[in-house]
């Protein structure tokens, strides 16, 4: 699997914990030993691990929690730095997203997410397939 | 200077630049050989340089250009990757990014700026103070 292929990877495993509702897979994606941050739509910016965790059980753990659908992802890497920008249909809205992993041992670990919203899904047809549904 | 100072004044760059409407300072910051993206608010992703820059004309050159102010900025490096998550104050709104850099020689160069709506400028004092006044 190529660096990128393995980037793509850890982004899709994120959504798919995400999308089902699964705590301790997202705990796994997290970096454990990094400075993390996380930025959902509309919020403050969390920077305690802790925090970022009750976020998400919070999101995923409520009445109504949120289909999530990650389109389109595009990856970087810069060194030992990983950025995948990548768009989320979630609830009937459009986000896009700027999630960054950094290479731990032979993963790419999450140290940020950020989500806001989007004007629209990109209409490039083979970049619109959705990579991970629940 | 240290790593992260250094870190904070390229993003401090990024923002007076900004606030000046200084489109070649702005190109000065934006990484040249490097694969860049940006996410305006509420805009899809670019990730053309030369789009990248015209957005900022089109943003920073219309009948009435916002103000902005750099509130709060948090640095964090990983190996050769400078990530800053900060606050923005602009037309009376208030906007969270994250912006990250890379090494480039002696100096941070822009490689991706994602701006979204927030809460509110964070109220620790301390962190409220801007960074960077037109």
């Amino acid at each position: 699997m190529s660096e990128i292929d393995a980037l793509i990877f850890a982004n899709e495993a994120f959504y798919r914990a995400f999308a089902d509702k699964d705590i301790p897979g997202l705990n796994a994606i997290w970096a454990e030993d990094k400075s993390v941050s996380c930025i959902h739509p509309g919020w403050n910016a969390l920077d305690d691990r802790e925090d970022i965790m009750q976020s998400f059980a919070q999101i995923i753990g409520g009445p109504a929690p949120p289909q999530i659908e990650c389109h389109a992802p595009k990856a970087t890497i810069h060194g030992d730095t990983g950025i995948v920008i990548c768009y989320e249909a979630i609830g009937g809205e459009v986000l896009v997203a700027t999630n960054i992993f950094v290479r731990g041992g032979s993963t790419w670990q999450m140290v940020h997410h950020h989500a806001g919203p989007a004007s629209s899904l990109p209409l490039d047809p083979e970049e619109s397939d959705p990579v991970s549904i629940n």
